[in-house]
């Protein structure tokens, strides 16, 4: 399969239905917006260029402070967010965006088309 | 806010930070795509005009019984999955992507492209 294809190949692909489940791309990032808050810290840590722990908990008010860690955790083991430890004085800890997790911008603009258009 | 905005419009919007927690339309769609199996339904449906209960079940072996029966409704209680009984003989039930369910199109579009470049 070529690496770059236009939105009519995507469509001739699925139609031809030869993306197999369970070893296609779509299930493997299916897996990454699974859990609650996954798509929720992603989407926050969109807005900034890094945040601190107590920035993303503001920001998520319903999130408790264990979904918080086991969250950023995962999303740390799917590579898709950055932790980076500062040892200044006081010592602090900021999570960012790596580089396939800033690639996650078109998804949610499309997640944001869809949304206005079908539930404003 | 206008109906139809574009990628840069959405990265400035972002950048505003004027996307409020808890009231903007990406919570929403967030919504639909928790729940361990919502999103591989959906992308499923995809593939075919409509599809019956037992074909569903054989696309996504991993599935049970009950967890099909409850992403069904789930998907159908958001509007994005219609299911119709056909009072034939023998009766059955298909399901099918509604029109706002078809326009997920672009978003698996987009991670499909994203998981290609990242995941392969």
């Amino acid at each position: 399969m070529k690496q770059e294809w236009t939105f009519e190949d995507f469509l001739a692909i699925i139609q031809q239905r030869t993306v197999e489940t369970g070893v296609c791309a779509h299930e493997k990032v299916f897996k990454i917006f699974q859990g609650k808050w996954n798509i929720h810290v992603l989407f926050q840590l969109t807005k900034y260029p890094s945040m601190r722990f107590g920035q993303l908990q503001k920001t998520i008010p319903q999130i408790t402070n264990t979904m918080l860690i086991k969250t950023l955790k995962e999303l740390e083991q799917f590579g898709v967010v950055q932790r980076i430890q500062y040892n200044e004085i006081p010592p602090h800890v900021e999570y960012s965006l790596s580089e396939s997790g800033k690639a996650f911008l078109p998804i949610f603009y499309e997640i944001a088309k869809w949304g206005y258009k079908y539930l404003s």
